[in-house]
């Protein structure tokens, strides 16, 4: 796989990211660009559709956007002013290319495409249903419930099955759907997972994040609200809200991790959010050192910030290999027992007999913090104080993350002594959750009506579980699932 | 495309061969060696299921048999004592992977896997009023239609709705068909296509062909009869015949061209008959010559039956290369002018001056009989006189066999006279249709209740052609279908 | 491996064809459709060198030609109006590209590139010569000690350096080289291996054999002579014969087994003369039978032979795949114990019951005649007369072909009667020696001057053999040599 | 190409790395290690020889070290307890696999495996003479220049023809030799590329950096000096200096640029040279601004410097696609004239309004400081002010960097006001020689016995550069070079 975050392997990981243009005769160039910038939100396959009056295109590939979607007989084979893209990370093992979406079908609608960031939380149940009426899936996607539920609705016009299927499906959705007649996009009505609109001369954009409009040249006009449609064919623009309004609840952790720094998520800068937990970690957690130290390169934002907000001088203490594109892979096992040092080293000159506070952004099992202590340690840290960006991590997320099982959440076995303990470190604090909520604007953390999805840490899930109650029966149902090999 | 027969672009082509095994330990492994023993009969894409007690396993690829199917990590991945597989053409453009059969599906019922010889000739029909229905289709292939048509029937077992599925469907279709409770056997009422059992020690095997029994090892046990379904669970076989009984009509084309020679099929070995049509072209027409040459490969048993009744000498006048297994594409515009002899050649010492009786299998479009003639006089032969083993090919098929359409077929535009002119040839023969039947051990031809479909002689088809009727509704519906690049 | 011919396990191969154009505007695409028509003379791997009046342009690939050099891209790659190439076996592990010829080197006179068919068999030797003067070589190949005995020459022109060079070495070899100044092809003085010239247009052609001319739409102009260089500069050609000339004597194999029977080898019909030894060994080993049946597809012209001398008739009792280019190999242990017949299959429906002649090319190891006249019993031959068109083949050969060493020649460890036991034959024979010199026009084997090699039949080697008798320093030579994964 | 700098269009680029280990039983998994941290050194292509004690072993191969090196096939394939391996840049297009070390050859006295940083800057005028000489080149590297110097040397043992080839080129060499005897790693008389030896157990290493020490896990002994070969042969270590003695020069851009912020060169710890180089900038070049912003990630360490000294705060103002392993190639002319912004893009957020300095190492064409400056500009930035942490870089390299031609140099064509206007920058400065010098801890740079090569900023080369002045001669005979497609 390819990767470039050195300590990704202890991280949550987004699971997907969607892009579609409508009105521009470099439809599926553009989608191929926007999709490059979103590599971030799914690294393990892409795909795009393409719509040229006439007939549906699709390329769908394993790997990263570039290297399969910067080819030009592959944006030639994409015709049309329409198209929609996709990026994605599994949940399960699945990693077959008819799981990669955007997903088709021919309707008797005709032909609709769907790109998907999110996740159903009762995909399996109506799953369950549709194919005892006689539904056949071809993937094993939450996403192509969504389709089934539009082909077999009885109402007669392809937004009122639409509807009619987002109305049975609980969980977060952000799609971006393609008909022959023109372009839906919408978000759930918790507005879980961001989406956002934009331009670029006629051509009308959305994506998963702003930075995916700033590569393209296009320019932000605003986020697609929670519960909203915005429906575009040819030049017209409309917006629809068919759902009963809710409290929205966007997911925190896009500020914490997930989206990257350069993007502006529902009016606030990733960046400047980032920099002011380290300010609120500084003052919620202050320590006398000599040196603040980000774990590279999610950690650096933060650093800044308590590096201002302390006094003590911001330094590179980790170098992480830049110039290396893709992991290595230890060869043989006569290396392994050495301390192998393959995508960071400590920059020891720095470090030798320094107090050092160490700024990561998060900590899931904690297998990687583990790690990084000791490269300091090795590298002959003084004082070794671990701050955390977020408070602990402590419930596993069902609305389109990869989240390890709780049981292996660090901050769901120990206290903070015993993580502590666990990671070798002199002292260890997470910023408050109130102190998150500070860094957005907030006062404090409404504890009634919260203003953002914030369950990984509270446990506050704002939507039923309907699959996760079901699992048993669930797994049973995957029994006589087809492997292709 | 990997192919061998010098001289096949100008031949009907089989679209499928089908190969089932239940009841071995190593029934992928004996389905890959049936298959590359039927890769004569779909040299585009092939595909393996197993079933191993629990779970589906499936793969496919394009192109052959051997270099796909013959590797220990595809085999192993391929566990459990049930495997059916399958080789096509594709007949349209259409060569994504998912068109590859045996086509998989989990119904309600469970898994179920399906691999066809044949065409349903009313596919496109009962796909519309599916899609209606609101089934997704997840490929263009016909076959599908018989699995949403089983998803989708009102009758309670897997079996009932099977039989309900196939008293829809009209047209050919030998199926080998995979559910958890075993495998099923069939051939349509009519018998159009070909469908053998055999065993190896418990195994009970399936084929299009006696030859992949025999390159198994496994022995001959009866051809499954027209309308019959066979089936085996376990150690159990049952045979039932749910159709109401029709005079069997088992393709003719089989013994012209589409089995190996060293096939028996129903009944008749292939080489035997393919001799005896040659002495029936001897019979019926004669020629002084001095040497008989059979067009390579697929000429020779009739060159030798035309041979021997005739006392003129056989002898291998056209050199086919032998020893290059993949088609050479003629690099460059430049060298094109040339008269290029890619996959053959004369044997120009044995020709020059001699009068010969060239011996082929068939005439389709006439180009290739065009291009043989014109090297044979170039290589100094005194005079040409083209005999062929089958009468003239007239109409288009429409049970699984890949032919030009009617306009482009040589003998529906031109009579015998304008043939000969066609080729160049100074004379020219076809078997008649009754010496066709004679070779076949009938007096003649019955031509109220003949005894073999040879609709592409006669046009005598002997079922329904619902789709070709509904042509141009089919294409518009067909136009918004997805292309995956 | 790709390979078609189905018993082509246990037959000597020819190790090499060449192929060189001069002064036509599409060289490189006749070198690649010269060396598809050579195929059978070397599968493992090809390369072509053009020469574009100021640089040299070389490409080379393991594999087949087709699918390699069919390829536009390749062939603009090689602009100019000369160039070269090469197909190859390798005789050792080595299959490097680094080997595949033509091989390249830039000298004080220039560039120069050389292909060459045959062996020096005093290579070794010359090589730690050279190694100890200095040279540096780039590959494991006997054909390199050439090129560097070119550079290190102490003459001033090319010409004569080549000569110098071509002095010094002991063997067989047809060579075609390339200079700036224009193209050599020679022939060793004994003319072991073939070479013939031919023209189309301006263009003046080399090849190993004519039916790379035929391909081509060339004219066979006359085989280049023993002892012979032909250079071509521009429109003008020149031939000398710098040796003293010695007693030709030409591989007589070439007309057994290695050239295709559509070639002409020095003035005899391949075909025809391996017909007349059908016909020779039906005189010298006739037996009472109903059947002659070829091993395909090598034994064929030997079985028409046989079959018109005796009358028996002559009949296809194995079929191969003929639709089959690559080579299956067996997946898994399991199947095989199997009598699996992956590439050929008995026609049982004809041999059941019958008396059989089964003509072959030549008996190698045995193991295969053991397997197919196994294959005839299985299938109910009554009788089983194995017929060789070879005399036995009981010395190595060191000119250029793959032989296994002699302790696995079945001829040189049995006598006739040990040899039928072994395959199990009801009876078994061999041409005589002078037999096949008949079926070549000659009275008899000449004892003291035979016209040509045949140290495989007689252990006659017409030229020293200095590697063999070196052959322990040879070993403890090559065990620095580096290995290239 | 696989990158990850976003601006590295831009750069001088560092040649090659090498690296060698003796006495390990993990020599080929460790040189794979450490070539992967000194990727950085060289992108194109990466070779590891072995030698198993009777058999030297390579595998060689284009791209990275991860993909091609970390698989245990190739580790497996590369036994024994001593190994050598190089990453390369490519100076010219010659990309060939041939071209990639470590070169082999086979001479008189064993097997020569050779390792090469720097350029040989008289390697063609001693080409000729030894082709001249019979002498024939594999290679169109200047190293293999030197194993024909030793091949065709007068002397007797391998150590004495090794060091009379080194007496006979001129220019920069850092080499690690493998022989069957032992290993040799050796440095240049002027020290000019780096290379360090350093230990882990029983293993004697040598790389090009100690960064790659460390992520061996093994300690740092010494910097091998300049002129200095040693020699290890099983666990004896000795050490020579064969040359007459000179006044050493590394080349001084190894702090600038080549080197990774965590290696140790030559006693000085680059991160803390690169910001001491940021504060001198600060004090020479003041403003007045708000923020600090490096071009990432090469200008971080010197940005750090420069607002540590200067009390402007350190902000990322430009963020990298971190999570891109692999160069995006815009698909389609169409959206070229997009304003993309594929690598990189600004944090506009931050930047707005903003006074910023702006931190680069250093400008070769201006090209990429021309779009940082105009990204800048349209993210909002008031005033900008670009700061570059090295001296104008006015002349090219010839000791193994790849610079354009000196007509491309940016500070070779203009003034320093003439690339502000060029750059479009407020204002520009550059750190200036005596600056550079002081960061190293001198007091300034001695005019007469310089301690470091600065040529390619002041023109002063420390050796003749042979090839340079026979430059037109050098191009007639590259001439005749083939190409291998």
């Amino acid at each position: 796989m390819l990767t470039t975050n050195p300590f990704e392997d202890d991280k949550l990981r987004e699971e997907c990211g969607v892009f579609g243009v409508s009105n521009s005769p470099s439809a599926a160039a553009l989608v191929a660009l926007g999709l490059h910038a979103l590599q971030h939100r799914g690294q393990e396959a892409a795909g795009i559709t393409s719509f040229d009056g006439a007939q549906f295109h699709t390329h769908r590939a394993m790997g990263h956007v570039a290297g399969n979607f910067d080819r030009d007989d592959v944006i030639r084979a994409l015709p049309g002013t329409v198209a929609a893209g996709h990026v994605r990370y599994s949940t399960t093992g699945e990693t077959a290319l008819r799981n990669v979406q955007p997903l088709y079908a021919e309707l008797a609608t005709g032909g609709f495409a769907i790109a998907h960031n999110g996740n159903i939380s009762n995909a399996m149940k109506l799953r369950r249903e549709l194919v005892r009426r006689g539904s056949i899936f071809q993937s094993t996607s939450d996403t192509e419930t969504i389709i089934h539920l539009v082909a077999t609705s009885n109402y007669r016009t392809l937004l009122d099955r639409f509807i009619d299927a987002l109305k049975q499906i609980e969980g977060a959705y952000s799609l971006v759907v393609m008909t022959p007649e023109g372009m839906i996009a919408c978000r759930d009505p918790l507005g879980i997972r961001p989406l956002v609109m934009g331009r670029l001369d006629d051509a009308v954009i959305f994506a998963s994040e702003t930075v995916a409009l700033d590569v393209c040249g296009a320019t932000f006009e605003r986020a697609v609200e929670p519960g909203e449609l915005v429906i575009v064919q040819g030049s017209e623009i409309r917006s629809i809200k068919p759902f009963q309004q809710v409290h929205a609840r966007p997911c925190i952790f896009e500020w914490v991790y997930f989206s990257r720094p350069d993007s502006i998520v529902d009016d606030h800068s990733v960046y400047s959010v980032r920099k002011e937990i380290g300010a609120q970690l500084a003052a919620e957690a202050p320590v006398e050192a000599d040196l603040v130290i980000p774990v590279p390169d999610s950690g650096v934002p933060a650093a800044i910030g308590y590096a201002q907000a302390s006094g003590i001088p911001f330094e590179l203490g980790i170098i992480r290999s830049h110039y290396v594109g893709r992991t290595f892979i230890q060869p043989g096992d006569k290396v392994r027992h050495l301390g192998v040092k393959l995508k960071h080293n400590a920059n020891r000159a720095l470090i030798e007999g320094k107090r050092i506070v160490l700024i990561d952004d998060s900590i899931v099992r904690g297998t990687t913090s583990l790690k990084i202590v000791q490269m300091m340690r090795d590298a002959g840290a003084a004082e070794i104080h671990m701050r955390i960006a977020s408070p602990p991590t402590r419930h596993s997320c069902f609305y389109g993350v990869d989240t390890p099982e709780r049981a292996k959440l660090l901050a769901a076995k120990l206290d903070l002594g015993g993580m502590t303990d666990f990671i070798h470190a002199d002292s260890l604090a997470f910023v408050s959750i109130d102190g998150l909520y500070k860094a957005l604007g907030e006062a404090k953390r409404a504890d009634v009506r919260p203003n953002y999805c914030d369950a990984c840490f509270t446990g506050d899930y704002p939507t039923t579980l309907t699959d996760q109650d079901d699992s048993v029966e669930v797994d049973q149902f995957a029994l006589l699932a087809e492997r292709v090999n």
